[in-house]
């Protein structure tokens, strides 16, 4: 990692920014265009704020057509275009560039239609992740997919990124409860992919767009699954003596077939962090806690609470505690979701999101330690267990250049150490510009090439969010052949 | 439909087949290339065997290497190749053609790891779909999806045609139980896409993977996810009237947010035709059958059907019988599984595969009727109820070429009114040849474009099943401008 670089800016469309706002504000009134340089500062970075670029100019259309309007504009121009849901990125996927305009979603936020039958929804894409639960609460119902930064990121955001959440372990991912989208192409053009049923025939376009990071397309709309809220659900905290302890016993949880709703991690440095920030009553004296949450009925819960807790012990655990109310259950996952707001009060981080099988968490857990105090830094660990997503969040002082480096490279030697044993580059916060440079560590040059040549088809010209996910040296010049 | 055109066999290669079975026979043994007519006519159809072709010639390599050897062959010589399964594919998407050579994945039939503390297996691409349960299932698990066919077909026929089955409701599809493959591109390069984590970063091309039948490469090699047994499950009958009622009543339960494992649904002469076959004790004085399993615990079985019961008996149920042994609990599924095969035995049928939002099954049932009856003919419908997708069997006689093309005249009809009710032309036994001109129904021309525009990157040529999924009129010759 160590210092990412953006690319230079191309002086030719700097020169013609005037021209380039003038052309904007024939496609959209005033107040969806931002550019002057103190509203444009607000667009300058996202959460990986060591990176900020100041952009060309930002607009905010109101609906798919002016969506549309604006990129076949930028596309006619050949100006590059960063998408922009909330610009929570913890990634660096929403860090704009000086030569680029930012298209941000923000005004697109109307519920538009709720299917409770088809148990279906449909929502313009700024809309925020937890106002789409929100807006069915009140009948029982919820959309699964919950990322800490739930109350401020959109759904756009959410595609983009393919995002989790602790509750994804049973529930699944972004990709596993979006149907359908809206989305518009680099030229304008505009493509309706998935739908309320099941599945589409032909080509799985749906699946390629989520977790492609802006640089398919822009979404505008999309048709989302809702769920029925469950009949209880009860957050029980374990304490260990080690992190490798309360490792092995979610491999073993895991490995036993035994899937709770939710199977969250924290080390000693993380539960010091969030107990004095939300005092949900986590052990002060453990090594290492589980949060595991279960839900159902009753009898549903006790009955798979006492298979959790039987393998426990055989790991050792030393304090086991239930949650009995509704009020310490949100308590406790106050504090297990403000991890990374609590982390910032006490120093700045930065936060991994290596993904590795989950019966390689003992040994990962171990030679994470190893990595980040050979660096001399300190490591907080808080993430989703039960689905092997790691969130090392390494501390450091953003005012010393030299720390800084070493928790950069401390962070690219804990992914390394993921691909290594299996796993991945990134379970739900994306590639970004984070670990753009990593991914020849993942996929080697064949695999690279054949994704790079897919995006190619929606964005010849690399105009959409390019100077992310993939490596600024060797992108394709794609090979053209004239057709037979 | 109504009669479906295969495209002119290019005479070139045909009159070039000494010299590509002599190319060919260089790069595998004898044992492994399949030449003479008679032994080549057991490829010439699939499943949907009113029509049929004879290939060039077949091969059944016993690695990814000879896959990689034969399809770097074919390229270079501008030879087609139809990828092949077990050849159980409904909607043709197996058959040959004249001028193409069949590659078949029978000998990459050997399990090569399976991994219980992460949940997981590899297999090669020719292991049939019931093989990979029965290798894990001493232990206590299995793979979820369960096609009718699972004797027979192969994972990798699974993966081209994203499959389903009676269990998916709960348990997902295909692409939501496969983590990663090996698949040889068409000019033989080998590519790793996905891996034993959850997700990988960069585009998801497994998805587009999953689904594209055969289209986009040669899967060799899977890994797929197992899933641990539950604990006990229990199939229940529930006799209605109508149709029209046993549709409402799926709909009210999936409206309620209850995912029972399955949930079946067969009308009345559905009925007779499996109870004739199988003796499973399903109500012959029922207008319509749901078959609803649920699994848990007792006291989870217990409460999910209390639950179910009450809603039934709103939608007016009148008989209803609990499955009290594991000989009944196997002769309920033997009837439906058999559906099919049990069909065949008093009358020619095509299969459709349309899917539609669970809340329009009412007013489908009965448009289907009307529909099959307004060509004179008979229609017996058994499919999988809970996730919305159809299976309406057209019973005809395929000596009557009238009669044939009443019957694909009646699919043709209940399809276009599947897409017209927000669903789609297939669930889970792809467009093949049976469906590849009505994709026009459910795409317009830049969906499509733009999905063509996808699988030319992994096959410029066209060389890959190139008779299915797209329509043969208005393929793309796509236009390539030189690279800047």
């Amino acid at each position: 990692m160590t210092a990412i670089a953006f690319p230079v800016p191309d002086s030719a469309i700097l020169a013609r920014r005037d021209e380039i706002v003038a052309g904007l504000s024939r496609l959209v009134p005033p107040e969806c265009l931002v550019t002057t340089e103190n509203e444009r500062r607000a667009f300058e970075t996202d959460a990986l704020t060591a990176y900020r670029r100041m952009p060309l100019a930002v607009v905010l259309p109101r609906s798919t057509a002016e969506v549309s309007a604006v990129l076949a504009f930028c596309h006619r121009e050949g100006i590059k275009v960063v998408p922009r849901g909330a610009g929570t990125s913890l990634a660096g996927g929403a860090i704009p560039q000086e030569d680029a305009v930012v298209i941000g979603v923000a005004k697109l936020n109307r519920i538009l239609d709720v299917d409770f039958p088809n148990r279906t929804m449909r929502v313009e894409a700024g809309v925020t992740n937890l106002a789409i639960t929100g807006a069915v609460a009140p009948d029982g119902f919820f959309y699964a997919p919950d990322p800490s930064s739930q109350l401020a990121c959109t759904i756009a955001g959410n595609i983009g990124m393919n995002s989790g959440g602790a509750h994804c372990l049973k529930y699944g991912v972004t990709t596993n409860n979006v149907l359908g989208v809206t989305m518009v192409l680099v030229d304008g053009t505009v493509v309706e992919i998935g739908g309320p049923a099941m599945d589409a025939p032909g080509l799985d376009l749906l699946g390629l767009v989520i977790g492609s990071e802006g640089q398919l397309g822009i979404v505008t709309e999309a048709t989302v699954r809702i769920l029925p809220a469950p009949e209880g659900a009860r957050p029980v905290l374990f304490g260990f003596r080690t992190s490798e302890e309360a490792g092995a016993c979610v491999a073993a949880i895991i490995g036993a077939g035994i899937i709770p709703v939710a199977m969250e991690f924290m080390d000693k440095l993380a539960i010091e962090i969030c107990e004095a920030f939300a005092n949900a009553g986590y052990p002060l004296d453990a090594g290492a806690l589980l949060i595991i949450e279960v839900e159902g009925s009753e009898a549903e819960m006790d009955a798979t609470l006492a298979r959790i807790v039987e393998i426990a012990r055989a790991h050792g655990v030393e304090t086991i505690r239930e949650s009995k109310s509704a009020m310490e259950t949100a308590a406790i996952w106050k504090g297990r979701k403000s991890a990374f707001g609590a982390t910032g009060r006490i120093a700045d981080y930065i936060c991994m999101d290596g993904t590795i099988p989950t019966g390689q968490l003992p040994l990962v857990l171990e030679r994470m330690s190893e990595i980040v105090a050979s660096h001399g830094l300190r490591v907080a660990n808080v993430f989703h267990a039960g689905d092997g997503n790691l969130h090392p969040l390494i501390l450091f002082n953003c005012n010393d250049p030299v720390e800084q480096e070493k928790a950069e490279r401390a962070g690219e030697d804990i992914l390394k150490l993921c691909v290594e044993v299996g796993g991945c580059l990134t379970g739900e916060h994306g590639v970004g510009i984070e670990k753009r440079d990593l991914m020849t560590v993942q996929f080697n040059p064949t695999d690279l090439a054949q994704q790079m040549r897919v995006r190619a088809v929606f964005d010849e010209d690399w105009l959409l969010n390019p100077a992310k996910v993939f490596p600024l040296e060797g992108r394709l010049p794609i090979e053209r052949r004239p057709h037979a």
